[in-house]
């Protein structure tokens, strides 16, 4: 009995509604060739009517419909048209149409059990006049046996895969085409429609933001950017499938699939696989045996097609495959997207504006107890579209997060956030803008914990998170600095007013009352440091004051993810000296490579916290460095010339820049419209010795075309290339 | 290799946060009763320093700190205080206290890691100043060897269960008492308290909606509303670990459990079982072989405890199970909270003010199209508290809602939101405004289907849905109707100014130009009607022109569940007549109670859809009228003189009324403070049999308590009874 207990039957929705919720895009019933009306009176006689010979939706790649719906380089031999905007399909009959007699509809359906007031199921009469929400059509010409329409879906139509009929009235029934997959109809978003709500109104941005299949991302650290090129390709086969499978594997009621709002928070929460069972399953751990490392990936194909393929999440995602798979969801379904770094970013704390660093009581750094992390960087997703649910002037791009995050809320979703409701503070409003506003806007709070357990909050530091916020430039592979959407400049009336309405909205902040300051701290490293080198960390000190000033100071060097999580301390060391009155002086911390070579992670960042007493307790000093080290890059070099359809190579070449073997070398080669992704594996590769690959394929599409490669092994990580080519006819 | 990839590793906090996410109460760490400071230098010299012999943390229910914290009820004999208030503790040392000299604290912790800068850890000492947002702590009398302490835990303290040591500070380390289980307190919110979040100026109120264990909830039909009885039983055995546990499952991290929002927005998911396997299965398939009935349960108790004893989600319920678990869940943390009830509720309906009918072309109902459903009645909850996450103006009652929605949102949480807020239409506050609004103000649009598929809206009710939201009185056994807290007056300036604001705020409406009435149609039943007798349905018309109009009606009379889904069609009928100027008529159409009665589900209604046209199209008639059918009684009859622990009885009674035996026929009789939940079997009834069942029992908590009986089979459910029982010392 309690074994019967525990497996109750599967619900059913008996006696909760009478038809079952539809969120499925997949799930559809035929209609019937012929449907008669009431109880048949003898066999009907449609040799009067009209009788459909031939239905051609013109939906090739160089007709009218692609080429004016901005479709036409998606790998997919169906009609795609965007809604709010007329597209063509030409009707033979067998014999002229008559107005004045004859009567037939043009009927698009989706998903099971269709309703013109779900919007699931839409009959469209010739000269149906073009209404606001509605969907029109008019006849364009009609000659001979041919009509020819042109019908426009309305602004707000559900996004999806329709199925279509022809049918044609009869006093005995509907006389109807048959099911044929072939004339099956994708409708998108269309940003180049001004009544749709991702509506944009700038060519160059919708080139960007919606047709660009390749982009770079931004990491590293804010003194020194790194970059990351990204192969987001959602025109590539299967890709368009794979979006609307992740919807109907959310279990999506399709009548929401018609609001951008609800499909962004849907997909914040279905790229990772938290919950339900989403795309890609998170990993920050460092052993990725089962799957792919989050660092080999050079785009988002593999990643969306694997998923939709298995109906299993992928193994393994860090924030900037989060961010770089949500991005090819919004640009195929044709919401303008774009990804963004944010340096610097508050992570995993409860949507407070603070971020607690604890200190012993000689100052030095305890990371046992130091829960809360700053990430080096942190990638979300932007999305543009207008907010009608939230008071007007709130539209625009909107933050959406499918980076899992631990928050008190228990919620593995996070957006859209109005960016300009960020910036003004305004976080009331809907959907999750206090974590947002956290991540960019947080204080970090150093704590100095007594023998005794009691803790004081000793320095705050407002300057250190969210130092900037990149994204990639329109139209060009350069950096764009969108800091200024999110935050006022530091310091300004309007910061302070911002942060006034963020904290009188709940989020917590803790205020002290600073020391004063009597030593200043700098630190900073010489150059940028080639992976495998020693060098110097510079600490300089200036003493404020006439008087001599005596100062301990801790130097502690870590190995840490780049979720500023510690993996191991690599060095600890301790330096006491004085500051004559007025004194400026300089000490060097030799830091040798051997200590952290064979410790890194696979994002190669060391991470220095500096702390010190003046005076014993005069002033507490604190600085946070980060150190990210060079690596080499992968060179691709191209040979022939590159001509659609012909054979042409390029070759890949890496040296091993480290003093010791890199074993179980990946590398992956990925050009969309150039050929499909290859991975090559090597077992050893012995120091200072280089790899070759050269491999051949044959260019499919034309114009300029990029080729990304990357290489991944457990010692070495983030070894990228990018080369671009351009394909001649 | 692909089944590898199938089973990745379970998730790992490496990588990703220093200390794993604290999201358990459970959780701990035993602290050493000694811990010495850095180095020993020789074995420590404790003799000069307090040793603690005895904590006496005064927890019995007649000593001061239960009293006065209103938690004298619970049945738990640990210490249950409330936040913000103070409470006493009495420690005995080897000799007087020198505050000179001597240093010691007492400190609560909750969780694992346990850390100052998050509220998981907490030291107080002595004469620590109260601070706003932080605890405090005096002296209240030291003598001879024993301090008597007055402690006030922080007014947004986090709110769980915390483990207390006693800590003396020496020169070589701390010493501390060793763990005991039974000095742990338990903190709760503190509707008495001024600076709490969930703070009710109103002692009757907080009576109510705290400290009732025994409530009402009201379903059935607007103009026939049925009472069920409930024991909530928040102070019974087990029930506030279970509610932590509840908490502890859900894995909400510890840090946002000081927050009322965020705790009934987590429970609102977890009430229900969807997604993450929490309380309570929903089922509305008549189907409950595997557990308990919706309609049989008497209580939350059986239910939380079972939940909390096997993990598993308990079998099964329908909203006011629900509902009445959630209220449990409110009171026994502190919580205000109250179950209400809204009738002809508009559900599913993706938070659009609209519900469609589909009628066919000759205005008869299509019930296998409309897959929207107006529920007879919806319970959820409401709970009080201020909102400083949304603009000012929006505290006090937020409505909650656990029963599990089928949204384009695609979540199974609903709420808080602010009534007042949905009052005026303000739906871009968070939490799931727009559908709450929805359900109370939706229209019910009427749609006529064409045979060739095409529809067109032709009639709106706006009256029908949201008709009244009833709640039980505060302080005595009455329906206190809450209406004009959710809706402005029907027709007045400000409802359609709030309508208007929600419908800005993207909610759509149906518009249509009404056609002229020219029949006025009016439905009803003579008398309430007792399950199992006949009875007449009147339809009066009235012509409201000088012209003879001719009426086609159809009646449909459906067996449906209380979400307004139709089981089956028990009949079918039309009339066809005329009426003469000005002329108003009379039908009656008979049913006859052997077409329903072995088909009734387990609420027995019966749900009449009458539509009709008016000289072919001039006016289609539309209305819906719900029938409850009268439903026995049980009765139960006390024995003797209530007596604390005193033997004593009581005898329930009920009368088969049915012309049929009634088979496994089970009854459940609960009592808080009386006896545990008894359930008894009998395999048949047969017609006009009667049953007696006595029970003997002896009360073991003093005053007005309630016991509460439900007798369900497959034949008939929903038979209560409730006594009132006075025991005296």
């Amino acid at each position: 009995m309690a074994d019967k207990e525990r497996r109750p039957p599967p619900p059913t929705h008996v006696g909760r509604s009478n038809i079952p919720s539809i969120s499925s895009n997949a799930e559809e019933e035929a209609l019937p060739e012929f449907e008669p009306f009431g109880i048949p009176r003898g066999p009907p006689n449609l040799k009067d009517f009209l009788d459909i010979w031939d239905v051609n939706i013109l939906k090739n790649r160089d007709e009218i419909n692609k080429k004016e719906h901005h479709t036409d380089l998606y790998d997919n031999v169906k009609l795609i048209v965007r809604r709010g905007q007329p597209f063509q399909i030409k009707l033979t009959f067998n014999r002229p149409y008559n107005p004045e007699k004859d009567q037939f509809c043009v009927e698009f359906l989706i998903g099971g059990s269709p309703q013109v007031s779900k919007g699931t199921y839409i009959p469209v009469f010739p000269n149906q006049e073009q209404v606001k929400g509605e969907w029109g059509c008019r006849i364009l010409q009609s000659e001979d046996n041919v009509v020819t329409l042109s019908i426009t879906p309305a602004a707000d139509s559900i996004v999806g895969k329709f199925r279509m009929y022809v049918a044609v009235m009869t006093p005995y029934g509907i006389r109807r085409t048959a099911r044929n997959p072939e004339r099956d109809v994708y409708i998108l978003f269309n940003p180049w429609c001004e009544d749709d709500s991702v509506s944009l109104d700038n060519e160059a941005e919708r080139n960007e933001y919606v047709l660009n299949d390749v982009g770079t991302i931004y990491y590293g650290e804010a003194s020194n950017v790194e970059t990351r090129p990204w192969i987001f390709g959602q025109f590539e086969y299967g890709v368009l499938d794979a979006c609307l499978y992740v919807m109907d594997n959310a279990q999506m009621p399709l009548t929401g699939r018609k609001d951008p709002v609800k499909i962004s928070r849907i997909a914040s929460a279905m790229v990772n696989s938290k919950d339900d069972d989403g795309i890609v399953v998170g990993s920050w751990s460092g052993e990725y045996l089962y799957g792919v490392a989050p660092t080999a990936w050079t785009g988002s194909v593999d990643i969306l097609l694997n998923y939709a393929n298995s109906g299993v999440p992928v193994c393994y995602g860090q924030c900037w495959v989060f961010a770089a798979v949500f991005n090819t969801f919004l640009r195929c379904l044709g919401i303008p997207g774009r990804v963004v770094t944010n340096f610097f970013s508050a992570h995993d704390n409860d949507g407070n504006l603070k971020i607690d660093v604890i200190l012993d009581e000689n100052g030095k750094f305890m990371p046992s107890l130091t829960k809360d992390s700053i990430w080096n960087y942190h990638c979300w997703n932007e999305c543009y579209m207008s907010r009608p649910d939230i008071p007007v002037g709130f539209g625009g791009w909107q933050v959406v997060d499918a980076t899992p995050q631990e928050t008190s809320d228990g919620m593995y979703r996070c957006g859209p956030a109005s960016v300009k409701a960020i910036k003004h503070g305004q976080i009331c409003f809907k959907y999750d803008a206090p974590f947002i506003f956290a991540e960019i806007n947080s204080d970090v709070v150093y704590w100095k914990r007594m023998r005794d357990g009691t803790q004081q909050p000793i320095k705050v530091n407002k300057q250190h998170v969210g130092q900037m916020v990149l994204t990639k430039e329109v139209g060009r592979d350069e950096i764009k600095n969108i800091t200024d959407l999110y935050k006022f400049p530091e310091g300004t009336e309007e910061e302070r007013l911002a942060v006034d309405a963020a904290v009188m909205y709940n989020l917590k902040r803790t205020q002290i009352t600073e020391q004063p300051t009597v030593v200043d701290m700098d630190v900073r490293v010489q150059e940028s440091v080639l992976i495998g080198n020693d060098f110097n960390l510079t600490l300089e000190f200036k003493n404020r004051t006439g008087q001599q000033q005596t100062l301990v100071i801790y130097v502690n060097g870590n190995i840490v993810f780049y979720t500023g999580v510690t993996k191991t301390e690599f060095m600890s060391k301790s330096l006491e000296f004085t500051l004559g009155p007025w004194e400026t002086k300089t000490e060097n911390v030799f830091v040798e490579s051997k200590k952290y070579v064979n410790k890194l992670v696979e994002q190669a960042t060391l991470h220095f916290i500096i702390t010190g007493r003046v005076n014993d307790d005069t002033q507490i000093l604190t600085a946070q460095h980060v150190v990210p080290l060079q690596i080499p890059r992968l060179t691709i070099k191209m040979e022939g010339v590159p001509k659609l359809n012909e054979e042409m190579s390029v070759t890949v070449e890496f040296t091993n820049p480290l003093k010791k073997n890199l074993e179980d070398v990946s590398i992956r080669l990925e050009g969309p419209g150039l050929m499909k992704t290859k991975v090559k594996m090597y077992s050893i590769i012995p120091p200072n010795s280089s790899l070759t690959w050269t491999e051949y394929f044959r260019p499919s599409k034309l114009g300029v075309r990029k080729l990304v490669a990357c290489l991944d092994c457990a010692a070495l990580h983030q070894v990228h290339g990018v080369t671009e080519i351009y394909v001649n006819p």
